[in-house]
C-alpha cells in the first residue's frame, strides 16, 4: 500500500481568463479529479490538499462589503471558511469522476486546524497578499486602522498578512487512521486553519499558512512515499522566462537546496514549491513530484515534471 | 461502549439579546461544551452536530451585498461554508474543554453531504425562511427574479426555500468508523449540505434540511443508544404558552404521535424536535431528549428535559 499526497494550487478551481464562479469552479474541480484518476487505484492512500487564494479574497471581500449589515469575520475563520466550501467542492468532483470510473472509494473532507508559533518571526514581518487590491488613498486609510498594507506587483495595494511555518496537525492522527482504512481524505485547504497555543487551550491566529509548506508536514509525519504538487506550470525550470529557460526533469534534494540559496526561484510562485519538497524528500525512497494536472500521469512515470529524489 | 448522539440549535453559538459576533459564538460554544462535558467519557461514542441559522443568514447577507464584487454562491454552498466555520468553533470549543478537564480525544469536524430526493414534495412548496428581512418592495422584486418570499411572523419579509426530508448521509460509513475508534465526531452541522442524485452522479439544490432530522436519521442508522436535541427551552411543554402550559416529562412515541397530530407542537419550532425524537424511537432500548443545555445533567438522571422512550 502505497500513500500519496498530492496538493492543488487554488487556482485548480478557476479556468483561465474567465472569471471565478460557482459553476465553473465545480465544472474545473471534475476536470482536475478527472486528471488525478490514476490515483484512485484500492492500492494507494490518498490525501488531497489545496489551496484557497482566490476564494478567500471573495469572502474577505464580502465580508469588507457588509460590515455593519453582517457580524464581521477574522482570517483564520475566512480560511475555515473556504475549506467548506472547497472541501464541498473537492468531494462533489470525487464522488462524481469515481462513479464515472465504477469506484466508490469513501470520501473525507476534513476541517483542519495547523498550530503555528505565536513567536514566529512571520508574525513581525507580513508578507503574504490576501484578498482585493485597493488605491494608495484606500491603502492609507487602512494603514491608519492598523493594517500592513504593501504594494503588490505595479497591480495596486494589497492586505499582507503573516505566513507562519505549520508546526502540527491535530487533526493528523485521524487523517492517518482514515487513510489506512482505504478513505480519499481531503485535508488542510488553504494550509490550514491557523491556531497557537496558549497553555494548554488554542486559539485562532490571524494568518495564513502555505499550503505546500503544511501539504509536506503531513507527507512527512504519515511516512507519504509521494508528494504531488500540482501547479499551472508544468515543471520548475532553470531561468525561468528566460531566454535560457531550461525544464528541470530530476534533482537532488541537495542540488536544489543550492539552487534555492543561489535565489533561482521565485518567492511566492515556484520557491515555496521545491522548500516544501525539500523539506518533505528529507530520505532516500521518497520522491516529490511539481507537475500541472494535465501532465500527471506521465510525470508518475519521469517523463514530464520535476521529480525531487535522491539520486 | 454507549453512541449518544448530540445536536445543538444555531441559537447556541448566541447569546440571547446580544448582537451576534464571532469572539461572543467562540465563547459561547465553550460554554455549551463545557454544559456537555459530562458526554466526554470514554464509555461514549460521542456524535454533535449543529444548526447554522444565524449564521447562514448573515453569510447569505454577505453574498448578496457583495453581488458583482465576488461571486455568487448557491444557498447549498452557503451551508457548506458554515459547516466551515462552525465546525471550526465547535473543534475549538471541544478541543479547549477537554484540555481543561484533562481529556485529549481526538476531534473530527467533517463535511457532510445529505442525499434529498428531488422529487420531495418541498420542492413545490417551499417553507423555510432564510436570510434577512425585506420590506414588501423589496419582497416583490424578488418575487419577479424567481424567488419564493413569504410574510415571517409579522416582522416583515423573508426567502423562504425547500426543507426536504434527508434521505442518506454518504459520510455515515466514515462517521460510523471514527466514532467506534473514539474520535468525537462534528458531522452534519445545519441538517447537512443539501445533494440530490443525478444518475450515478451527485449535484447539490438550494434547500436546507432540517437538522433535527438530519440528527434522527444518523442516531438511527449508526444504532446510537441517545438522541439528545438541544434546545433554549427547557422541556416540550402541552399547551406551551398559555395559562395552562405543562411541562412534559417522560412520553413514550405513540403519546407523542397523538400530540403531534392533534397540533399539538409549533412548527418549525419543538414539532420538528418532537418528530426527530419519535423517528429515533422506533423500538425500545432507544431513548430521545429534549432539553437545554444546562439542564442537560439532570435531564440525563430524567429529572429535567423530555425523555421520548417506550414505556
Amino acid at each position: 500500500m502505497s500513500r500519496v499526497v498530492a496538493v492543488l494550487g487554488g487556482n485548480a478551481f478557476v479556468t483561465s481568463g474567465q472569471h471565478l464562479t460557482m459553476d465553473g469552479q465545480i465544472q474545473f474541480a471534475h476536470q482536475a479529479m478527472l486528471q488525478l484518476q490514476c490515483l484512485f487505484t484500492d492500492d494507494i492512500e490518498l490525501l488531497i490538499s489545496h489551496g484557497n487564494g482566490p476564494q478567500v479574497g471573495h469572502i474577505l471581500t464580502r465580508v469588507e462589503l457588509a460590515l455593519g449589515k453582517a457580524y464581521s469575520i477574522p482570517l483564520e475563520v475566512c480560511v475555515a471558511e473556504s475549506e467548506g466550501e472547497l472541501g464541498y467542492v473537492l468531494e462533489l468532483a470525487l464522488h462524481n469522476v469515481q462513479a464515472r470510473l465504477g469506484k466508490h472509494r469513501p470520501i473525507a473532507a476534513l476541517l483542519t486546524r495547523v498550530i503555528v508559533d505565536e513567536n514566529d518571526a512571520a508574525f513581525q514581518n507580513p508578507t503574504k497578499p490576501v484578498g482585493v487590491f485597493y488605491s494608495s488613498i484606500q491603502a492609507e486609510e487602512l494603514r491608519k486602522q492598523g493594517f500592513a498594507v504593501c504594494e503588490d506587483s505595479g497591480r495596486g495595494f494589497r492586505r499582507v498578512v503573516a505566513s507562519p511555518i505549520p508546526r502540527e496537525v491535530p487533526e493528523l492522527g485521524v487523517i492517518d487512521q482514515l487513510l489506512s482504512m482505504g478513505t480519499i481524505v481531503i485535508a488542510a485547504g488553504g494550509g490550514g486553519i491557523p491556531v497557537v497555543r496558549d497553555g494548554n487551550q488554542i486559539r485562532g491566529v490571524e494568518a495564513v499558512i502555505d499550503k505546500d509548506r503544511t501539504a509536506a508536514l503531513m507527507a512527512d509525519q504519515l511516512d507519504a512515499r509521494l508528494l504531488i504538487i500540482l501547479t499551472d506550470v508544468p515543471c520548475a525550470y532553470l531561468n525561468y522566462r528566460s531566454a535560457r529557460q531550461t525544464p528541470i526533469p530530476r534533482i537532488s534534494p541537495s542540488d536544489a537546496n543550492q539552487l534555492i540559496a543561489s535565489g533561482h526561484f521565485a518567492p511566492g510562485s515556484m520557491l515555496p514549491k521545491i522548500e516544501a519538497a525539500v523539506q518533505f524528500v528529507n530520505r532516500p525512497g521518497r520522491k516529490a513530484i511539481i507537475c500541472d494536472s494535465s501532465s500527471l500521469s506521465k510525470s508518475l512515470l519521469g517523463e514530464a515534471g520535476t521529480t525531487v529524489e535522491y539520486p
